[in-house]
């Protein structure tokens, strides 16, 4: 618990507009978009520069108070819940977009920026920012920062690891430091910008990013094949790469998750039938687009070698935007249909029909249902489960029980338990399915190195006993 | 010091072929390819499997015995170099090609694969593995992680750390973990897979990597563009990207240098005159020869605007080969010229003409003569100098202060010490120049968390005082 001494040094830290204490307004940010979890704070504080965040870090250090960092609360294995109570502390304030260096292909922004907004703006000057987050229209550039985020052009462009050249962050003792350098290549020590990327905020705050761009490509093609089995599809997807195609969108929907967004929606752009089980969405992007069409009939043609149904090429932006928006908005129909916390699982891409079979037989022998949606092209694949018996079916041991074989599953492949959500709260205890003591003793190691009372973020990713 | 009875069990565990202590033998292990530093270790040790490495950094651990960790020792910061004595660990047995999955575009190797053998092999299957420093015909896969080696085509494809999904590493205590997974996405904790790419050895020693592989481009053209003005060829580099070409290879070779490897290979394939003052040597790559030609038409007509002299279009492979030849060997030919010790900074890369001015000036102000050479697509330089007036340049106190000078300017271009060299024994008094001491208190506090007995690789990066 706060002391009203605190709780005032705080308010006279971020200033008078720039805090929340009444309990109404603090309920949202006791949650974000990871289902079944509240931890009301006990204070929000809306820093609106670097050495206002150094100071409250300065003071919660001193003081042994939890500080959990929030982007825009978009994350989905619960990294901004203020767990431990205490300080949220808020970056909404920092957005801005510092400079964008046309000369360099760099941008520097503040972390509070959304996503799509930083994209639009660098775009303006034909260049290009990829990773792209189902939540790039309301999520914060910081908090896929802290995420390592990825999204549906990763499997071309990488993930928000492959852009971060630089960060100023602010340490959980308050001491203000730049990791890297603004350059493209650094063998200058440890790598403490790696470090930082994906840390779920538990080893400092990050305010200011530099970030790599490069140039727009001026031409897209997108094409949506229908399969009627569900292996099919999995094994085409790898297939396409081994031919030496790299899509800048390979993505898997498969059925019953259509059928829920296209209800949602009041879709028709993709027809449904009872034979399809699966489609995948393929986009090709570049700067010749008689090359792309080339290239998509190319693939349309390997296709019929894993039994593909209905092609259907996008004829205008319009029809994109519309396959596009169908494919967003998969994860909100879903969960809105009373399917439950999102899994992330990732394998090598050619295992990924092992790892749907696997899901499938999971799903039958602990009486649920499941449905597979994703980055298939990363092996990436995005895994909602309803147990038609009960409606908080996270929690029943029987569902625990069947997502820790899926992670086992998931180790067997090559892989791990997430690709791009981070663990935050709800994996942590999966953790020493795809890891040894040894590597979570490293990582509490780093977090004691950085934290040494334990207050930035704390019972993230793992326990420190 | 050793004693013999730990010298004799380090003996039981590598056998009877596979370990050296004869002082003529013993020799060749006290340096790498970085000038003037000669540190003879007491015993080398080739273990031949990662049981090995482990039985002999438990002994080491316990005895606080050094362990220097060595690839091929070709290393330019000192990497390789047993500064505190003890044991050299040659990973030289570790070179194997353990698997090349084609259906997951990935590669499994030991340590000790030269870098060239492992291109040509996944090659063979029409894949491409793209980081090329200019040694890799004997540089070790292993040696190019511990230093986050870049080349040529690092300004397309990025370096190393962009290609290590997952490795296999023995820490200084013996124990063995794996520091990711084969995955192509990964938000599961903390990334020790890119803490330990770039950290030279000092954090435990690499016994098994899985690296991402991509499909090989089919066609690559090359030009070579020659400048009568070192600046303005500073400048073509970044007004071909703003124009949206990315170049497989950007290359620049500053005229003195060229002259120096001319003569020593006896060269005629680029035509040297008084006016010309720098080259560029321009790659393209990607699938569709004609799209090639078209783009690097495209960027001739654009060099233009910078005062671009001939032009000379590689026609056949020989030709390639021949200014491939030319820019791999620059170091060598300066180097054999009494050029001395290499300087791998890195800037923006629109600073560029900024930091070969700054070149120029401390040559001038400094009394030296100095070569610029190197990735100039990704603001990489390479520096050689020579003083006139002495052979043993890189000790003379006016020399190490005119480094100063040159890493406090590039600091000031947004830039650092070190690009793709890494730091080791020759660079790491002028850290404190690129980065604050909090950086450096959180490296030696990693450090620690990984090897608390300072036994691995110890006095390299950063001293622990």
């Amino acid at each position: 618990m706060m002391t009203p001494e605190m709780i005032e040094t705080l308010i006279q830290i971020v200033g008078n507009e720039n805090y929340i204490v009444n309990e109404a307004d603090l309920f949202k940010y006791g949650h974000d978009e990871t289902e079944t979890i509240q931890q009301t704070p006990e204070i929000v504080v809306k820093p609106k520069n670097t050495a206002e965040v150094a100071a409250i870090m300065t003071l919660c250090h001193q003081n042994c108070i939890p500080v959990t960092p929030r982007g825009a609360g978009t994350g989905l294995s619960g990294g901004a819940i203020p767990h431990k109570g205490g300080v949220v502390l808020s970056l909404e304030k920092f957005n801005k977009i510092i400079s964008i260096d046309e000369q360099n292909l760099q941008v520097t922004t503040e972390p509070g920026v959304i996503t799509e907004v930083l994209q639009n703006a660098v775009k303006e000057k034909g260049l290009f920012y990829p990773p792209d987050p189902s939540s790039k229209g309301s999520c914060f550039i910081g908090g896929n920062i802290a995420e390592n985020s990825g999204g549906p052009k990763a499997v071309k462009y990488g993930v928000v690891k492959d852009y971060v050249l630089n960060l100023e962050v602010v340490l959980p003792d308050g001491t203000i430091i730049e990791t890297g350098a603004n350059v493209l290549k650094n063998s200058t020590g440890y790598n403490l910008t790696q470090l930082m990327v994906g840390s779920e905020g538990t080893l400092g705050i990050v305010t200011k990013i530099v970030l790599k761009l490069i140039p727009l490509p001026k031409y897209d093609v997108l094409m949506l094949a229908a399969f009627n089995n569900l292996q099919k599809a999995g094994e085409a997807v790898s297939a396409i790469f081994r031919a030496g195609f790299v899509p800048s969108g390979l993505e898997l929907v498969e059925i019953d998750a259509l059928k829920i967004v296209n209800t949602m929606i009041n879709s028709h752009a993709i027809p449904v039938n009872d034979a399809i089980a699966a489609h995948l969405l393929i986009e090709l992007d570049g700067n010749h687009k008689d090359i792309l069409m080339q290239e998509m009939e190319a693939i349309a043609l390997l296709l019929e070698n894993f039994e593909v149904g209905d092609l259907f090429f996008a004829e205008d932006e319009a029809q994109k935007n519309e396959l596009w928006k169908l494919r967003r908005r998969v994860a909100e129909a879903v969960k809105l249909d009373g399917y439950t916390i999102e899994e992330d699982s990732v394998v090598p891409r050619a295992f990924l029909p092992d790892l749907i079979l696997g899901v499938k037989q999971l799903a039958q022998q602990y009486g649920f249902k499941a449905v597979c949606y994703g980055h298939a092209g990363d092996g990436n694949l995005h895994i909602r489960i309803k147990d038609p018996n009960t409606t908080t079916s996270f929690n029943q041991p029987h569902i625990q029980k069947a997502l820790a074989d899926l992670f086992i599953l998931v180790k067997k492949l090559g892989g791990t338990i997430s690709g791009e959500h981070g663990i935050g709260l709800i994996q942590k205890k999966y953790m020493p399915l795809v890891m040894q003591e040894a590597n979570l003793q490293i990582m509490r190691s780093i977090k004691k190195v950085f934290d040494p009372n334990n207050i930035l973020n704390p019972g993230k990713i793992f326990d420190m006993h």
